[in-house]
């Protein structure tokens, strides 16, 4: 494996500390960023501090509505600090109609494109990723994507991906992601997988305004709501969400992508596998050790759980960053070696 | 992934199970089985279970001392049940001067060649590559060995593996193997590891007889034994020992290839690795919960432990060989993507 290259669409939370996490990866350059108010580009490698201390606090959390063309101006939302908005406070950034079709348009430099999107419409990944596809993008493309029903139009996609040369890597962060192959690698011990139970817990005190998204996306798990009441929620009802909550917030049986991953990589029938999580934004303590089990049937006979815990002092943003970093380069290789289409992280695990 | 066709070099208590998990893994099929005694081969797929029962009870234990060629004629050691010795007690097999040979002159029609050996000189294995690589083999290789020493055997060899074609995956079974995955897994959220805790627990009683090299293998990690003098040791000797341990023999800081294969990986120095266990060959229940334990620093500046655990239910057999099965086929992706060398556990895990 040579040097990777790879953009970063979206700078919120995540994208910010992709790039962050990306500064400790030898062979790793971060050479474009931007997100819906412009571009940063740079093939001798991005300034990373430069770009993450101009535009600190400068997060754009406002919701997508344009499907993508990057065209949308609506301003509020967006925590402005300085007098530019998002990417563009940073010097290296400049204000772009369609950054996206910016990142396109230097496509055959950038080996992966990470889309740390989250709260969009479910449609705007595979949008956005058809318009990569359109744009003759031949590479990786990674997400790290939540809903399980975001899988199906990805592979609706598989056939256009391979057509153009793009290996799509899908739900690759913490879960899904690190978690979802740490419960294909767990299965390793069994013939037949009969249940698969993902609990995680998150405390995001100190990082509740860089992932004003992420929490709003999680809201869109309760029984209450769904992906588009959630999108149309103000400010002001989160926050009275959360204090309903006592800022606290227990999630069961989600809707999350780690069971259409694992079915797909033939770990266990999506229907086995059960997610699940406590959110508290008012500590930074999680409130539950994250935990996957894995229970099955081993080839002689035994019924056991294999089981993966989390260490309670990593952050959310370190279990997603540095796995979706990982399962880039590993896209990266698989692209490199001519397999293209759709895979998830279970896909890129050792296993049948 | 079409369907892969795989050989076991090697029919004791590895091998055997291997022969057994694999009729539980779709797509692959078992085409070759030898022991120094003969070989069957049958690229319909051999007949595991009349294999498995015709030679149950049929275990070579003995220590090979020719090196690998096949030509050793020893006699004792060997449970004999039959009329027949070993792997030819099966009416699929027929006796062979130079088993391995006949696998190697089979080989454009293996995609996999196991090497089932514990228990032989350090250089057996990378030896027995040697005659594969001359052989104009082109496929993959892989081995559950546990000696860091031997990687670097067969990393002399990794431009004559280049050159065959041949993609080495080596220290492929629990520990090294599964337990080495989830250390290079679980590193992912951390940018810096500083800890490797790797601790096993084995209860063998009903598997005893057919893993005696497996325990005069772990009887030569014993402070007061080497491989050498542990080959030389007798049965009635590795008994004594036993007794004098009751039946539970517990080993620190193992020469385990874990060390070196997560130090190619990149995951940290083996000087941080450190490995031990408790193997009870009395009981079937687990002396001690097999654990990893993965300390590292977050991006973020947090120190944590990540945990994998293994069910105490999960036998040695099961959790060795459904992992050896799953680097296998992740092996043989490599191998037809073009990719020849050597290859540990960690190497093939998403991760940087």
């Amino acid at each position: 494996m040579n040097e990777i290259t790879f953009a970063v669409l979206g700078t919120g939370g995540i994208g910010r500390r992709a790039l962050e996490v990306s500064q400790h990866k030898d062979a790793l350059t971060p050479v474009a960023a931007c997100d819906r108010h412009g571009v940063a580009v740079d093939f001798d490698g991005l300034d990373v501090d430069e770009l993450l201390a101009a535009t600190e606090g400068n997060i754009d959390n406002e919701v997508a509505t344009d499907g993508g063309t990057g065209a949308t101006t609506a301003e509020s939302g967006v925590k402005q600090h300085g007098e530019r908005k998002g990417v563009v406070a940073s010097s290296q950034a400049r204000p772009s109609e369609d950054p996206i079709q910016e990142v396109i348009d230097h496509g055959d430099r950038i080996d992966a494109v990470l889309l740390a999107l989250p709260n969009y419409e479910h449609d705007f990944i595979p949008r956005t990723a058809d318009r990569f596809a359109e744009g003759d993008y031949s590479g990786v493309m990674i997400d790290v994507l939540k809903r399980s029903r975001v899988i199906d139009m990805l592979d609706d996609r598989s056939e256009a991906f391979e057509d153009a040369g793009i290996t799509f890597i899908c739900g690759a962060g913490a879960t899904p992601g690190l978690l979802t192959g740490a419960a294909a690698l767990a299965a390793q011990s069994f013939v037949e997988v009969t249940d698969i139970d993902i609990w995680w817990g998150v405390g995001l005190k100190s990082g509740y305004e860089d992932n004003r998204g992420t929490v709003r996306e999680d809201i869109a798990h309760l029984p209450e709501y769904d992906i588009e009441t959630a999108r149309e929620l103000s400010e002001d009802e989160i926050e009275a969400i959360i204090d309903d909550h006592d800022g606290v917030i227990e999630f069961e049986d989600m809707e999350h992508a780690d069971d259409v991953l694992l079915e797909r990589a033939g770990i266990c029938d999506a229907e086995d596998v059960e997610v699940g999580g406590i959110l508290d934004v008012r500590n930074d303590e999680k409130p539950t050790t994250t935990t996957v089990r894995v229970t099955g049937r081993t080839f002689d006979g035994e019924t056991a759980t294999n089981t993966f815990q989390l260490g309670d002092e990593t952050s959310m943003e370190a279990n997603v960053n540095g796995p979706a970093l990982g399962y880039l380069k590993a896209g990266v290789r698989r692209n490199r070696a001519g397999e293209y289409g759709v895979f998830g992280p279970a896909d890129l695990m050792p296993g049948f």
